[in-house]
């Protein structure tokens, strides 16, 4: 049985073309990119010319581009990075969601366990950040407000050019988690009024490993991971050659077929959730029906527990998601689901489905066939029925 | 012209072994391993394979394995990991040495600033630490010794095993940074009373952007990248699986090849090192004479610029460095030399070569021709005549 993979919200498989660029690199170009002698600069070139690319793609420079090793980590920089180094100004109240990745919601727990004052602002229905809430949570103590571009679980995308254009106004930083985005949505930190942008490689079919953080010029930020310097001091660590060879091409490719692959894919996803809005009965789409990321599905079926849905289709060679794969191991109802508004019980019996790269039309029917089968199935059997 | 890499200990090519072990899962492993599913399943379950090689490796178990994105993270995370988790139980102040990699310091200097006390312990002529010095540092309000096992640029071995045994008795965590050492001397995290260890991927021709910190059991630590949760909770990221792949296997083949090819590197070592000392004049080793990494050599030239007679090497097509990578584009002289007592003129005239897997007698031969010639060429144009 061939698989379908319908979870590339979790993690992309590495395209062809940017494993074609890394493989070089991999076996021969070793060298610390810190040396000065030819092995360390064959290294320190293949950065720069990987750092040029990154930053055209959202109208950049090349110096406000600073690769970390996750998506996690730029996150974790963005937020504490810039938190701690404007606490003597003053400045000790950060602002972000309650729709955020784990990564973000629980920088600003540990942040608050450092003295810092988080708001925490809530969504609406579909999932959107009411700019009037924004504007009036920003106080002359407000150093920083961090809001998801795309959310990961309910693909729900935030006005950031407006958000941007406030807090620029207000001389707050912005900095947005654009890790679901990044490989959707056109990004110009300049139009959008930017100050910091998390893009993620491994969502947007780049090896995992890497990332990168957009930090606009004269943003008064300070490391999280402290040594040899690299990265103009904001990141040390040997710096990692191969993987942002990658996900400078990943970035490349994204640049050149973005565009028309977002076309194909918003076409599949409407498909696919008409269909099952329409042949599966007690079903209701999660997220903003119109501004919502060209690949991400999220729909809650009454009377059905997610978890034996996914685990249904699964044996059926369908993978997806229940939320996030970072809490698809709790128990615990997705917080997104929660803040939208859903009841517990409709939290627990959604599911993520996101496409990508490889999906066909071919798999879009399959996937409404079996899944239709699946919540009969287990509609069935459930105390709920 | 077939160049000579002899920076090994900046960082070494992935070995073809290990090269072979991860194409698999760069190609097709792409699941995240926190989703549920089969593809999510293949990852966990490669992880957790590798998580048990690393651990046999250092006779720790798997549950004691982290995976991070660096030793530069790992050793951050170590310190400051430590140091924060336990600062409400009235322990404010570290131990560490004066020759420690930058990240060890840096953290260090970062600690500080939090209102944590360090000690830097000063080394002795050969770059050991004196035994006696760290019985009398240590205090009732010493949470964590960090000593690094092997330096990176000099090369001395520290007896980590007295070291681990005296922290123990005093009841204060030990961490020894062995990015360097790991590929090079056997260790027994029980034997040596090892409370955390640092090591380098990309030191041991495994990939770079990975790493692991070894925490014994009951070490009362808390992360400092916050997230999904991912490796028990201590390093939350999408975990890198073709890389921890690499890792691991660099791992096995250093377990069944380790031994024979540092018995090779120390010949090969042994003779250099005779060779430049006879052949070129007013020259002195650096580091311990005997208890030295396997690859490592360190020298000081007199009347020679280290930066000049490197990137005349360079050109002659050897590459070598004058200190470690990361603080090679600074102009200062090496902290560690300075630590062991080398007037700045000498620091400023030393050359580090490190050799590896791929050094043969022929390179060695051909390496003390060309740097005869080249410290003669530069000693004649030298203003220190």
């Amino acid at each position: 049985m061939k698989k379908i993979y319908l979870d590339y919200a979790a993690s992309t498989p590495i395209d062809p073309r940017v494993m074609e660029a890394m493989i070089p690199h991999l076996k021969n170009n070793f060298g610390n990119s810190m040396s000065i002698h030819s092995f360390g600069r064959q290294a320190y070139e293949a950065i720069e010319t990987s750092r040029k690319t990154v930053s055209d793609v959202i109208n950049a420079d090349p110096r406000e581009i600073f690769f970390t090793g996750s998506a996690t980590e730029s996150n974790n920089l963005a937020l504490k990075g810039v938190a701690i180094a404007n606490k003597n100004r003053g400045k000790n109240h950060l602002i972000t969601t309650t729709i955020e990745h784990p990564c973000i919601l629980e920088s600003g727990r540990w942040l608050s366990r450092q003295g810092f004052k988080i708001t925490y602002l809530s969504v609406d229905k579909d999932g959107l950040v009411d700019i009037k809430k924004l504007q009036d949570a920003i106080k002359k103590e407000t150093v920083l407000v961090s809001i998801i571009h795309a959310n990961n679980e309910i693909g729900t995308i935030q006005d950031i050019e407006t958000i941007g254009s406030l807090c620029r106004e207000k001389g707050v930083y912005f900095h947005t988690d654009a890790a679901q985005s990044f490989a959707r949505e056109a990004i110009d930190v300049k139009k959008m009024n930017i100050d910091l942008l998390t893009a993620s490689s491994h969502k947007m079919y780049g090896p995992k490993g890497v990332s990168c953080l957009y930090v606009r010029r004269g943003v008064i930020i300070e490391p999280i991971l402290h040594g040899g310097g690299q990265e103009a001091g904001l990141r040390s660590s040997t710096v990692n050659v191969p993987a942002i060879v990658g996900l400078a091409k990943a970035c490349q490719i994204l640049q050149n077929e973005g565009e028309e692959e977002n076309r194909r894919l918003t076409n599949l996803r409407d498909t696919l959730i008409r269909k099952i809005l329409t042949r599966i009965k007690k079903t209701r789409l999660n997220g903003h029906p119109k501004k919502r990321l060209a690949n991400n599905i999220n729909i809650s079926f009454t009377g059905v527990e997610g978890e034996s849905l996914m685990m249904e289709l699964d044996f059926q060679g369908i993978a997806v998601s229940t939320g996030s794969a970072c809490s698809s191991k709790t128990l615990e109802p997705s917080h997104v689901l929660l803040a939208i508004g859903l009841p517990p019980a409709s939290a627990h019996g959604s599911l993520r489905i996101s496409l990508g790269r490889w999906t066909t039309k071919e798999n879009i029917a399959h996937t409404i066939k079996i899944l239709s089968r699946a919540v009969n199935k287990l509609r069935k059997i459930s105390p709920y029925g």
